[in-house]
């Protein structure tokens, strides 16, 4: 049962990650292969990276197909025209859908990334769980934006990063407290709705 | 005898990389440290990336220092004066070097990290094996356009990840119906054929 | 004592890291956070790489939060105004201090890498302590660089992952002959002032 709601959070992140990368893809004009590319890479690197930091190889992402071929699915899906039209008709263009698709994938990752931590290693503390979580959500959307020839989001945006430690934060206190089920989908909320009032109110931080 | 082909295979395909590496660093104008650098992390970053993803530390070349001092000595002699001059003249410049050289490493990295997955893990599926070898191929030309600051040829170009994927997929259902030595010959060969036949005759993919 | 001196050196190239990565966001124009992640990607990432190459996973700095948590700090303090306004009245700008940081900073990884080859694994060859050394040394930078959306520094300064081949070389040199304490102070010391050298006298390499 708890491994289900893991394996429907990282499905959850793959398929959001996807879009978010497919959508990158398309602004920057990639042909399909590129777009599939970068869709897939956004939405298992961050777990890569994650399983390589646990000493987990080799990654899950490398032994069970679904995760690359869901991503690769949904990135060419995104491709088609008629679903383009679609999205520039109804979000004023592509950004108002990447925004929420890399909120969701964010949160998810963010969540299963501190979660692993917990399960894999036998006596984590709280600041690696943390830490794992953190890199495990911003992973695949920094290997996205260096990959795009972008200075990744984390750097440039307001709160992107402070958003994917506070879920972790939270998630981290919470299982502790509640059921990890609830924990797990709190923590994905607080990055969520941190992420997304950010951008919308444009939380912004001080600069030089 | 098995053994001596992948290491032959090893070295053809750091050789082809670390020109193909050392080429760009000489378009991009870097210094001969410049291009030594790049010419061996395009050779070995690829073998790297596969033994992070299979668990094998420290990696190959981190242990064998013939695969990185090959990389540099090939990189050192492409920037030869001389060697530049009849680069220059023989091949319209650079370009057709670069395009056959980076076609002969992709297809020899490919399949022996395909390989390395059969030899190095006890059950692999053949996703896995894939997923590595394709990995294997194309990290070091990732690592070379992402350091060289240009967006790396797998997102621009046609077909060149599908190539390497294509070429791990006949290697793979090859080895189990013939000899390993010519499958991975055979492997190579579909790499490189189709690299440069999306080369030759611009096979273009749809675009947005 | 021994590993007191590798914490001691490993704080100072954390320290030192941490402030030529802040400089680099604050040259960057970034924000608060992103400078803050900047200085702490370039402070622990060549040791998260070290360990990975080394197969020690977790990394360290994923299991210790000091030098995450110092580097964050030092990272702050670097973009308080008033620090800022020192710095530019002191050093003709910002330039002279980033050299000077990245100078120790490199040294000190390079030699704390090449050490943790010699105690980490069983029976390391030298020529592996020096590959570890110089991944160590230059990977929190490059990523700095990269994430920057720079070209490395590694490609095109004069002489900058050879002060760190040199230093790791007389480190892996000197440690047979002489106390370990020694021969780390020595080779930090070969490190510095190649690359400050290199830069001061703008030491030139041959060019395409």
């Amino acid at each position: 049962m708890e491994i289900d709601l893991i394996f429907l959070f990282e499905m959850v992140g793959t398929v959001a990650f996807a879009i978010a990368g497919a959508l990158v893809g398309i602004m920057k004009k990639m042909d399909i292969f590129g777009i599939a590319m970068l869709g897939m890479i956004t939405a298992v690197g961050g777990g890569v990276i994650r399983d390589l930091v646990l000493g987990r190889t080799p990654p899950v992402a490398f032994v069970h197909p679904v995760y690359a071929a869901t991503a690769i699915v949904v990135a060419i899906i995104v491709f088609l025209p008629s679903v383009r039209t679609f999205a520039e008709h109804h979000q004023k263009g592509y950004y108002g859908i990447f925004r929420i698709m890399d909120a969701i994938g964010l949160g998810a990752f963010t969540v299963v990334g501190a979660e692993a931590a917990y399960s894999w290693l036998p006596a984590p503390n709280v600041f690696l769980a943390i830490f794992t979580g953190a890199v495990t959500g911003v992973g695949g959307g920094v290997l996205r934006d260096v990959l795009a020839g972008e200075v990744p989001y984390i750097f440039v945006k307001h709160f992107y990063a402070c958003a994917s430690i506070l879920g972790a934060v939270a998630y981290c206190i919470l299982r502790g407290l509640i059921a990890n089920e609830l924990a797990m989908i709190l923590g994905v909320a607080v990055v969520v709705v941190l992420r997304l009032l950010a951008a919308h109110y444009r939380w912004t931080l001080p600069r030089p």
